[in-house]
């Protein structure tokens, strides 16, 4: 352990209690020291994901959120959602860290060589409970990141790269050569316009106001649909014409989107066919649901034939299925591109304490996108 | 070709008019000559399928329905259904033959050895337009039954067969040990019983009335829950425990059943789960509508995690992805056990002139699970 490092670092922790309310609060925790092929992170930035809220707010009722405590020390309260007691009893009475991902220095390391190997290098981690000032995490957890990158550049160096080449692993893996992306004005979808571009996959982007569509097309977007213009359907079908998509990646979940989108690829599909088939064309539709945007049902109108799928899509088992060499193949393109196809943009920057004032907890939480949050727990609040 | 055979023969058509009209009629065919690979059956029984309907009344209002014509050859009109027209434009104004699926005898047979070996035998056929007196297929779409075997034994040989082997082929080739099956009181679901119990597969049955609970409990049938009854909810989830089953098939389609059942095997496979997680449990869950029996919307309360899917599923790409061999072994297997695991058994019987009977047509067209009709090309009307 380095002479200089404090004994008790902040950590953000998120309590649902049995009461039915949910409680942000810092802790005093202390500086873990690292095992044998740990390193000791000192965390300088990390993003708020879509991710990160189901754990920090899991089905709360924000509205209710009040603030109480010190400004070293606030507390956010707010009162859980009807029912939603029910589906947490597994985390009911413990306080749970958060944060995904985050970046920082190497402060100290155990004594394995690929430990000692990162000591003093500004490294990117998945290690969950990153929303703290210090984390001790295996040293397979890092990623090295390149010469001159700040942790600023690596705070999200794992989700939303590792999503945006998932899909397109995705994509390949099942056969199809384009692909539909909703919600996507989001930092994810930005990042995937450009990956795209760089791989020459056609995309069709999927967005719900005029600036988003303004948006994407300065980073070079092609094909961007408004899904609340009365032309929505017809520049749909057009797009995935063009495109020839078959798989779409909706951050949604519910409403009639990825009906819209499976119905509108069978019209495309079917727009040359000569041949009446009861059964509509054989070519495979499918849409992978990996957000939860709408908590409302999801509705399917299925006028698209029988060859078609809907189904969860999520990182963390993509990242099993392709196994170690897969993975270690995704992060090395992830660091050699961070900061351009994988850079991402923040409206805001907050310190732990900060992530608990009113006006940034009701402005993250409402998962606009466009707006994205990064936490900075070395900074005061 | 052998003498005695006519020149002529009866054969049903089903016809969509650009005027928004069904027209069901009998039209006079001539008997065809089988080319080198081909041999001429003599079709004796042909079942009504859910899957013939589709091509037999696709998009009409029934209730419109009204028989004209002559008693030898009657017609049936009826109105299409708001809407409808559009999706049918590729077989507008071109009468086509309806049935996919009968047995009969070879009566003549073209010069190849395969063809040749058919002569005399009684087979089952899948070889579509089996709604007709006489047919010329290709060899390889018949199934010489076995010895004993009636035509009326063999007619539905291809279709509830297959289907149900496909069902446990799918289960098995995609990792699940035990699966669900709706509308199982159907002759594909008591067939999937009896195939079930043989093959010692745990099967979950969803029906909708007292009476089939207890028609397939006759059968063997352990699992048979009624999704009428107030405690479906809690009956399904005890019997997903029970089964472990994580894969269904669904013949309704159309509302809040396959959510249920996603739902249901969400809570089974959480049932002792101690750790939270907020993605839901890791087991796949898939849920495969293979039918329309309700063609509205197909609501998913997703309260089942993340990883699960739904999706179409079809009998004829099933049987292409296990190509010919698979495709002998099944066909080999449905043979073999032809009047016992796989028998059909029928509730009426008609003429191809009685299809068009006002009382036939009312009744076959409900497709209310246990009502089975057979046609019996021969028969006078």
């Amino acid at each position: 352990m380095t002479a200089d490092l404090p004994d008790k670092a902040l950590e953000l922790r998120s309590l649902v209690t049995s009461r039915g309310t949910l409680e942000l609060s810092l802790h005093d925790v202390p500086v873990p020291s690292p095992a044998a092929n740990e390193v000791l992170v000192r965390v300088e930035a990390s993003p708020i994901n879509p991710s990160d809220l189901g754990v920090l707010i899991p089905g709360a009722d924000v509205s209710t959120a009040a603030v109480s405590g010190t400004p070293e020390y606030p507390v956010v309260t707010a009162t859980l959602g009807e029912g939603a007691l029910k589906g947490l009893s597994a985390r009911v009475d413990t306080p749970l860290p958060v944060g995904n991902e985050g970046a920082g220095t190497v402060v100290a390391a155990g004594s394995s060589a690929a430990a000692q190997a990162l000591l003093g290098k500004t490294v990117g981690v998945a290690g969950g409970g990153m929303y703290t000032q210090y984390r001790a995490v295996d040293a397979s957890a890092c990623l090295a990141l390149p010469d001159g990158a700040t942790p600023k550049d690596g705070a999200s160096s794992f989700v939303n790269p590792l999503t945006a080449l998932g899909m397109l692993e995705t994509m390949r893996g099942e056969g199809h050569s384009a692909l539909v992306h909703t919600a996507a004005a989001s930092n994810l979808g930005q990042m995937l316009v450009k990956l795209c571009l760089k791989d020459g996959v056609p995309l069709v982007n999927i967005v719900r106001k005029p600036d988003q569509e303004q948006l994407l097309k300065s980073l070079g977007a092609v094909h961007v649909v408004n899904s609340t213009s009365p032309s929505f359907s017809t520049d749909l079908v057009e797009a995935l014409e063009a495109t020839s998509a078959t798989i779409a990646f909706d951050a949604t979940g519910g409403g009639t989107l990825a009906s819209h989108i499976l119905n509108g690829m069978e019209q495309a599909a079917s727009a040359n066919a000569t041949e009446y088939s009861r059964y509509g064309s054989a070519v495979h539709k499918q849409v992978y649901i990996y957000g939860g945007l709408d908590t409302g049902p999801t509705t399917l109108t299925r006028n698209f034939g029988m060859a078609w799928g809907v189904g969860g899509w999520l990182l963390t088992p993509f990242l099993q299925n392709i196994g170690a060499e897969g993975f270690a193949r995704l992060r090395a393109r992830v660091a050699a591109e961070l900061t351009t196809t994988f850079s991402s943009t923040y409206t805001q920057e907050v310190s732990l304490a900060g992530m608990l004032q009113p006006e940034a907890f009701h402005a993250y939480v409402k998962r606009a996108t466009g707006e994205k949050f990064l936490v900075a727990p070395q900074a005061d609040s």
